[in-house]
């Protein structure tokens, strides 16, 4: 099987790896528009040749968009065109890996292809990004949700379930609108408090030798998001922007309350705060 | 070396290792008022016996506070007490190993047996706690401040040096007013946060299924601290209470830049904020 990559970073690069590694991929076609990254992705090896777009849309049985969701939502529909002008025979299939996916099933939910695309979230990643990024197992063990998969054709659901078997991922079924009310708590506001965090902490911290120092493992561990790339970030929180909104406001709440008690020097009421949050013990290891 | 600790936790107990299996104590005297972390220090082995506070400094040559701050700040007194019974020819040394340090040197300022305490604040710890949380190497490479320790005996500085070169510590010296201000900022905020992302994220997702399902690595590692006893961390938060205030507001107002940025579409904004967060990567592995 032709598998196209469009996005030769952290994502679409570990999935180049895996799927060919593990016999899912005959050929791996890559995309890549930066010409550093382009070079480094076959010099490392992550796929066995270069196209466009168009080229890799017209070639491969299956195109992975890895790229940031502002521009997948570009890609997506114009892949859709190409598919189009194969007609009725047309078996390829398009999927995408962002971390939003409303506007993504919007954008195409009229388009006459639309059961050609399978809309897709493998939750992995780090904080680091790029083709040297790339590694495999990177998925391994984790969950991968679909979106909205009643609208794509049912060979394709299965195929796609397959790539994600290979992966060794757990597939979750779920409507967009779900996901992205669930990422935004689970996933998207991480990134924010930890921006927040990091931003607080230069502010002050003048001597940057202190945060070196004094960090322990705990802020370490705490602010590790804060190094997340922002060409994948803007578009995240641009496009999640409503659900996004609402738990940072939930969020600065709960701030609030830990202020007001240490304020008041209530310490009952910060033990309170300290043993609610300490049930997430029941749920994360 | 007679070495007492006061407090069979996470922190004293990993002194315990260490301290004994590199030689710098031939006896570890536990001192533990809970009935059942004193019975697992003695059966996995981290005490040698078990003592009362009075007997422990009475006998002991150093004698190691690792207690939360609430009851460090009791206990401190006491020591000196005891060994001010002793009189000029008393070379017992006392420590605490506190992560809040100004409410500490204060109340034991004009203490006639001042010199005998060396206030230390080793840096390291993980978001467990009790002797089964004790680990050898806890310590290893990490940051071990010591503060105003113009205010101790010399020779009670060498050995407690000696102590933590043991633990392989590497040792910085700072004031406690400002070793209480850089900790509210590179330590106690990012627990203040965790707790606050774990109330956000327990209020919202009713079904803990897709908390648990849906939560990547980043989620785990951002949340992690929200784990941490309320034992220690409400008296931590009380007592440094100014200075964690001002970290809490400028943390607020840095969630609102955010939340306004976003709530304005304005992915300029965004952009820089999350560029102005990614600084921290010069600064943390």
């Amino acid at each position: 099987m032709k598998v196209g990559i469009v996005g030769m970073g952290l994502i679409g690069g570990s999935m180049a790896i895996d799927l060919k590694r593990k016999h899912f991929a005959d050929e791996i076609i890559g995309v890549e528009k930066d010409g550093v990254n382009a070079e480094a992705a076959i010099k490392i090896g992550l796929a066995d040749r270069l196209a466009s777009l168009e080229e890799a849309a017209a070639e491969c049985d299956i195109l992975i968009l890895a790229v940031p969701v502002g521009a997948a939502v570009k890609m997506l529909p114009q892949v859709l065109d190409i598919y189009a002008k194969e007609g009725k025979d047309c078996r390829k299939i398009v999927i995408d890996v962002c971390s939003v996916k409303e506007q993504m099933v919007r954008i195409v939910h009229y388009h006459p292809m639309r059961s050609h695309y399978v809309s897709t979230h493998p939750m992995a990643g780090t904080e680091y990004s790029g083709p040297w990024a790339a590694m495999p197992g990177l998925f391994d063990g984790r969950a991968c949700i679909l979106c909205n998969s009643e609208d794509s054709d049912s060979r394709a659901v299965g195929l796609v379930e397959k790539l994600y078997d290979t992966l060794n991922m757990r597939i979750i079924h779920m409507n967009a609108s779900n996901h992205d009310v669930h990422t935004a708590y689970v996933s998207h506001i991480s990134h924010v408090t930890s921006f927040a965090l990091a931003l607080t902490v230069l502010d002050k911290e003048k001597d940057e030798r202190h945060i070196f120092d004094l960090a322990s493992g705990g802020f370490s561990s705490t602010v590790r998001l804060a190094k997340s790339n922002s060409d994948m970030w803007v578009p995240i929180l641009s496009q999640n922007r409503n659900n996004i909104l609402q738990v940072i406001d939930t969020y600065i709440e709960k701030m609030k309350a830990f202020r007001d008690a240490i304020d008041a020097y209530d310490e009952d009421a910060i033990r309170q705060l300290i043993q609610d949050a300490n049930r997430i013990k029941r749920i994360i290891r």
